[in-house]
């Protein structure tokens, strides 16, 4: 039985979202090491094909794996909805999506009432969420609305106090709360980031699932699981890489990660789609 | 002096909203050939960097120029402003974007008076409208404001009558009007689906442009001048590429275009980049 592992956990997401798995799994594992990448020269992969998807899906690993992680976390609602199985089915390492973890919670949390799930378009129409939760509990009741403006609102920096937030986060949810759900799977990673909103759209009575957290959760258990924690005992660091607008990932990225966003560096395409690490290391 | 050219005309965004501009075109021109590429895999370009928008607008040319198009248009606002003049010096054919048309009739319409400008983060960014009604008009007061919502909005489908899209023009538009504008330009080809919302909310002594209407005349008067009208007599064609989802590019390019969206072909990533028209032309 080894000692744990001090290789790396590989992150990635379409974009900027993923960083509020990053802050979980930084919260519950304070001394891994975490290589995120951001592809945000084609975010967002919540309105675009199956294909397309799980072709970016698959360039995104292969960038990751340079790194030589132990472990991949897909921080992205679509991918782990539309590619998740692909992915598992081709990568030497393990790999963990958003999707399972939320749903199974959203179902434990439930006992047998309605669920809805918030998500992309992308996400909705992929079903993933309904038929991960079928699995842990055939008769599951699941309502599913696709959230459009979510993403751009929290990009654009507004807060859950704006009024146009608040406007759009009912108009979403009223129609939903007609149909009597008691919990609510935020099913994209940016959805946290409006959490209080959505709190007080829905009222006391449903409990809200954040996939992020539930995710850092079932890392914390597969590393456990398989002794391949990072034993420390120095804390853990964070290097990002996006594809495009370093400048702006750290801007807006501390809203996400509930911390400066420091050390961020840009990958060109050519290097993106090169095997040639040696270029971007610095 | 030729009889008129019956070649294509090239025209490109980032995806759908071009579509308005296509509309104009077919307006003003009922006998020209149209081929259209719409960049859906990699949509938006608005909140893209300088460096990658300019190779994306490169790689959607080379597409075009497989074509044999005799003139490009950029119905794309965001590219427009950061790469027309790289790409007008390497295209071997005459180039129109949609800022120079739009800022040249603002300052028409003006007289004098103050100019506002709504479009994506990065047109207003690179203050191609600013510089370009400055070189009309020297003095001319500038005020310019990004409202990244009214894309998501006018994709979700939400009508001009919507009360959040009503709430959302609002917040973007009331704070601009107390600067007493006289002239409002609309610099996305997505914000006439949203005309009669702004209209409504700047009121009658606000005269809108509508970039792609501007665009749509200056093409006219540009082949007109080179004599390479097609002569007809037999009505354009409309041609389609996109490099995601032409399922969607169909169902919502009808409100875009005013008609409907017929002939649509999806290009893989390896006939995008590849130099071999033969394998999508259908």
């Amino acid at each position: 039985m080894s000692n744990g592992d001090e290789r790396c956990i590989g992150v990635f997401d379409s974009g900027i979202g993923g960083l509020t798995v990053v802050r979980e799994l930084r919260r519950r594992l304070p001394h891994e090491n975490i290589v995120y990448f951001g592809d945000t020269a084609r975010v967002p992969y919540g309105i675009k094909s199956v294909q397309t998807v799980s072709r970016f899906a698959r360039e995104d690993c292969d960038f990751l794996l340079r790194f030589d992680p132990k472990m991949i976390v897909v921080a992205c609602n679509t991918v782990s909805a539309i590619a998740l199985t692909e992915l598992e089915d081709t990568l030497p390492i393990p790999i963990v999506g958003v999707v399972d973890p939320g749903a199974r919670q959203a179902v434990l949390l439930a006992e047998g009432h309605t669920i809805a799930v918030i998500a992309t378009e992308a996400t909705i129409s992929s079903d993933a969420y309904r038929k991960a939760m079928i699995k842990y509990q055939p008769t599951t009741r699941v309502i599913q609305k696709p959230c459009p403006l979510f993403v751009p609102l929290v990009e654009e920096g507004r807060r859950c106090e704006d009024a146009i937030t608040r406007a759009v986060v009912h108009d979403y949810l009223d129609p939903i709360m007609r149909l009597d759900p008691r919990v609510l799977i935020l099913g994209c990673t940016h959805y946290p980031l409006l959490k209080s909103a959505i709190a007080e759209a829905v009222g006391p009575g449903v409990k809200l699932v954040d996939s992020g957290e539930q995710t850092a959760a079932t890392v914390v258990e597969k590393l456990r699981g398989r002794n391949t924690l990072n034993p420390g005992p120095d804390p853990g660091t964070l290097t990002c890489y996006v594809s495009d607008n370093p400048q702006r990932f750290k801007e807006l990225g501390q809203r996400f990660l509930d911390h400066p966003v420091v050390d961020v560096t840009w990958v060109s395409q050519e290097q993106f789609l090169t095997h040639d690490v040696s270029t971007i290391s610095v």
